[in-house]
């Protein structure tokens, strides 16, 4: 057996990010940026009004005398005058300052009428101007690649004029759910048979991962069918299937995927839930091979696919972020499997994170996954713990998941 | 002037959730339940095997004795025999348990040849058989509305055998950013001018809270040019203004509505950044005004425009959720105004969230405000604080933010 950082390592040891394309800006929100963002402009423009008032010379101001209104310059509309001794100009923000004003006096700050403006008190000189390149200067790289994009970026985006973003192309992964007992929802449903719920939370999760999910039609318990069904990843950056990877006479995602020259790495990982995965290659296109079980299947897919969605997106952060919470409850000591507890997840009076592990961790029972708040890191061997003691945790309640 | 929870509570009290729509399964991820999920079936339909192996009678193997193989039972195929004295019936993970046998044998538990199968060790009765219904009942309500569905809820949904779910409309949000000098990106920009930011930074937020935008035509800083943009809402959830909310001369988003029978609450909150805030009616549609800074424009809409979507939306989640860190930094007593601070995060060596704010808290640069980790809240009058205190943040490094 090998444990989840070695399994992981590999996995994302045979991933390379997708390539790079062109979005409009408004559809690069959420995405990853493939190039970086170089400022194509000097923000703000030129030294600026930050506030609604007068372009005044500070020495004008002290003391305090009447000064004559010249104009006036609204925002993206600047004055052509120069502000001489014993005047002012009439500024609003986002107004080019003008040439010989110093400073801003604040229309609260002063009494105007029948152009002629009166300051209340002396001014500083400099004061609520936004000075010039204060933001950023035009060659400045803003946004790194890496980076998923997020409301901000594409802000500044914009305010350094661009239209169009480079990024990387969305992952597409197919999804390949097998057995002779599975049903799509709303579809009759055979005796003994169960409705597919892996393949709809994988493929949600792959959007979750920023990935663009292909939902291979469901193959019957036979190679042949596995083979023709498998054929559809046919150019995907990624193909997850979900059961047969067990070591039952019928497993037969190996057998039918072995047709299509698929290079094999089974896997024991000393984990729970989720001990067996596939890992391998259909001529370019990794294959990630799930357990059948839809607790261990989404257990696996936070651990493994997520990274591998985030490495194939071409994200630079860490591919697993994982949190600090409390224990609420004692935990016993683990074995030699890492261990990932259903938890609930709530706050404390002084407002830490506090994780409860469920009662039950059955690994069949998605009610209860569906209401988890995080999963609880157990390392293998972690001794016994008390509540309070800080452990690692997987938030679920955030990221789609 | 009146606080941000007043503010918030106002705005929020003039909202209400929009209305439901059927979509596909594979479409309700990320989207807001409007009927309850209630399970179509029982999961598992029968009492099943959880493991590779034979069904048995437990008192056959104590002690251990050989049993014959009467046959099979794959995954949707289930066994119309009878386990007899005896006997054993081979299973596999997802077999419907047979009749007579009350428990699974496990293959690596048993030496098996020639239609004989002997198990190595007595066996108890009922071990690894996952029971009908031990996941949900027929009937049962898995999900509740006014949740926003993760993966997981897509997964329990299909497994409860549900096509299609009843979700809220998305909110249709218009967004208005008004100013002779704004230019869009790319397009030519006038002398004084810059590019818009807000308009496409408010568009993305817009998307991380689950709405649908609409960016308005850029008006021009003329109450007849206002008017007309703002037509463009009608039929729309909600308005966002940007710009024009200040008390100059040029302050024209109140006077361009006015013309369309607009009824105006406007603020003055006890913040920082961003003291003026429009809130009222157009017709049927609530219009939020943010001011035209692109910082406080961002702030006021993480703390306004994102709860309002979420109401909107029909979440009944907490519409802001706070979190604590420690301060990476001391920060001076807090005067009348609330202050949202622009802050780097970080992990201490135990793992607790550290936010450090910004040496510059200019509302004015974006680039800075676009790598912030988070805001930390600091209330009206909060003394000052040394390093290490617990702090209320809003995270912006989630949530598209």
């Amino acid at each position: 057996m090998i444990s989840v950082a070695q399994a992981r390592a590999r996995v994302l040891a045979g991933l390379s990010p997708c390539g790079a394309e062109t979005v409009g800006l408004a559809d690069a929100w959420g995405r990853v940026l493939a190039a970086p963002v170089v400022a194509r402009l000097t923000q703000p423009p030129a030294d600026m009004s930050a506030m609604d008032g007068y372009g005044v010379r500070a020495e004008d101001t002290d003391p305090p005398r009447p000064l004559a209104i010249v104009g006036e310059a609204p925002a993206g509309h600047p004055a052509s005058v120069t502000v001489g001794v014993g005047q002012a100009l009439r500024l609003y923000t986002g107004s080019v300052m003008p040439a010989g004003a110093d400073t801003v006096l604040l229309q609260e700050d002063a009494a105007a009428a029948d152009g002629i403006v009166t300051p209340s008190a002396p001014q500083r000189p400099a004061q609520h101007i936004r000075r010039r390149g204060q933001d950023f200067t035009a060659g400045d790289t803003l946004i790194a690649p890496g980076r998923r994009l997020g409301s901000r970026d594409i802000g500044l985006a914009a305010s350094a004029n661009h239209p169009w973003l480079s990024v990387h192309r969305k992952p597409r992964v197919a999804i390949l759910a097998t057995g002779d007992e599975i049903a799509m929802p709303g579809e009759p449903v055979g005796p003994g048979g169960i409705v597919s719920s892996n393949s709809h939370a994988l493929a949600a999760l792959v959007r979750a991962g920023g990935g663009d999910p292909c939902l291979l039609p469901v193959a019957r318990d036979d190679a042949g069918a596995i083979a023709a069904a498998a054929a559809g990843a046919a150019g995907m950056d990624m193909l997850v299937t979900t059961g047969g990877a067990s070591v039952g006479d019928h497993d037969l995602v190996q057998q039918g995927l072995a047709r299509h020259g698929f290079t094999l790495d089974f896997w024991k990982i000393a984990m729970r839930p989720g001990k067996p995965m596939i890992f391998g290659r259909l001529g370019d296109t990794p294959v990630l091979g799930l357990p059948g079980n839809p607790v261990s299947a989404f257990v696996c897919a936070t651990l493994f696919l997520l990274p591998a969605l985030a490495r194939l997106s071409g994200l630079h952060a860490d591919p697993l972020a994982t949190e600090a919470a409390l224990l609420g409850a004692p935990v016993r000591a683990n074995d030699h499997r890492a261990d990932h507890l259903r938890a609930t997840l709530a706050r404390d009076s002084q407002g830490r994170l506090v994780a409860t592990p469920n009662a039950k961790q059955d690994s069949a029972m998605l009610s209860i996954l569906a209401h988890a708040g995080a999963l609880i890191l157990r390392p293998p061997f972690a001794p016994a713990a008390e509540a309070g003691t800080v452990v690692d945790i997987i938030r679920l309640d955030r990221l789609g998941l």
